[in-house]
């Protein structure tokens, strides 16, 4: 019999559950929706999935324990604090607050749970069985609505001395810059993320008179997705709109190497998608903000695992 | 007998030499020029030094190794790395350049040598026997003629892939700020170090009306001490000089604990010494760019060792 592990990527939409191998094959997986108002009613449903999947893999092996990625995990006291994105996570004014996942779901399921950040889950898939395989010392960097991020030094998980480390998505990129949900100002998630994008386009679209395929568009409403689309037909100012989210991102980037000095910067989620617009501004932003010793030396790679997996595998890999 | 070990603290002027025993006691402590024009003759001054802390300390315990902290050291190869102000670190044409310094050490001591940048073996004085001791994540920032960094994760030195991890001296806090000698702009360096307090001095003393004190001075010879000193006595432009270094520093510390998520900040050299100027300041800034999270929640801690010690006893930690 082999050595199973569960893993769960929780988003603010819908939560994958696989069940893992120790080679990071997942052998069986389930979606479920997030969209519960009460940690109760999601913790039950977390439970019937995680029967189901060992179930379905009764006669390959023995489930070790469960692993967790989700936003504004713990991993030190296993808890979710403050997650405004969890509709169940939430107290009786409907404000989010703090849930001690990790305790309420071993008790449902019996199985030890660990829980992690979900940047920080990602960051260990790609280290154990992605593109970061053999690389002890990198910054993964996830690019979606927001920015989230995973530091590995010395091979192992940077988690600081209360858990929270590597929230790289709220470093200060421009001081006195957009409004951010964290409450500060400036930080990189409100410019480089598909969230960023969007706004980078409302104000570009206001400000620059060229012609653009996205002047079709309701400027409330255009996504990342949009912009794509556009560049992709060569709209100068679409193109634009990515070539300045890479100058960004890439400035930011060379900061963060005089921090931990990374062999390799990994990059992670949605807006990867439209790479081809902004990664030669963004290597080119990060090497004119690093010294001599850095210079043309940093690797920048894209993951390798599908999306979902990444997280799936990495959470699983904390059962181990 | 004792074990003992010897720390060795190299600076651009002198390098300070001690023998320590394992509760951090400096039994015997030499200074040397390190004035000197090749790396020969600076080997052989050292190996006289160092015999004669090993004859000093005979009757108490025997040295087991050398531990040094220099500047542009690297800890992963043992080699000193184009150190811009060390004189006898340069090649026939007077360029700084590659010394394999463990190696030559070794081989004219018959002892092991451990090496690491000045400001790694400072972190380590104050992890060991300072401010920092039961403090397993803590980022030190040296306030010297520049700005250095040591970085404590998780009760380790954070070295990266290359042993150069930590430069925080180097991150941009204005972008296309002033000049740095490292061929960057708007480096922390260049504003939140004696150097940099000068140059503030300098442009405030330009674009700024009021009287001072400072306008007796001649402006290119204006030192941070000469604003220390102003502002003891009350000047309002001297304290504004350090009122801005201390928002620049402050803001530039709350990015750097969304990186590792400190429980402590240490501060360490020269310029702590006018830290009633810009304290204040320096924590406004910090926590006003920190999410709830660690809002007031990072202490600042200025360090307790002497300034020459701190480095001495980090280095020969390195040889326990």
């Amino acid at each position: 019999m082999e050595r199973l592990a569960i893993g769960i990527d929780i988003g603010g939409q819908s939560s994958k559950c696989g069940v893992v191998d120790e080679r990071g094959n997942i052998l069986s997986q389930r979606v479920v929706t997030s969209l519960i108002d009460n940690t109760k009613d999601y913790i039950e449903l977390l439970t019937v999935t995680v029967r189901e999947l060992i179930r379905d893999t009764a006669g390959i092996g023995t489930v070790a324990g469960i692993g967790i990625g989700a936003p504004n995990a713990n991993r030190l006291d296993g808890t979710i604090r403050y997650a405004p994105n969890l509709t169940w996570a939430r107290d009786a004014e409907g404000r989010p607050c703090v849930i001690p996942f990790a305790e309420l779901l071993e008790a449902a399921t019996g199985l030890q749970v660990r829980i992690t950040n979900d940047a920080n889950a990602a960051a260990r898939g790609e280290h154990t069985y992605g593109v970061a395989r053999g690389i002890d010392d990198f910054i993964m960097i996830t690019l979606g609505t927001g920015v989230g991020s995973g530091i590995i030094t010395h091979g192992r998980l940077l988690y600081g001395h209360d858990g929270f480390a590597g929230e790289l998505g709220h470093v200060c990129v421009f001081q006195g810059g957009r409004q951010c949900n964290c409450g500060l100002k400036g930080c990189l998630e409100t410019y480089a993320s598909a969230m960023g994008v969007a706004r980078t386009a409302r104000e570009l679209l206001q400000n620059d008179k060229r012609e653009s395929l996205l002047r079709k568009l309701d400027p409330g409403k255009i996504s990342s997705k949009d912009i794509y689309d556009a560049a992709v037909q060569g709209d100068t100012l679409a193109k634009e709109i990515f070539a300045f989210t890479g100058r960004i991102l890439g400035r930011a980037l060379g900061d963060f190497v005089k921090f931990s000095s990374p062999q390799a910067i990994v990059l992670f989620g949605g807006l990867t998608k439209s790479r081809e617009f902004f990664h030669d501004e963004m290597v080119k932003a990060m090497n004119d903000n690093l010294m001599t010793v850095w210079k043309n030396k940093i690797q920048i790679l894209y993951s390798s695992l599908k999306e979902s997996d990444a997280a799936i595998l990495g959470a699983s890999s904390m059962v181990w």
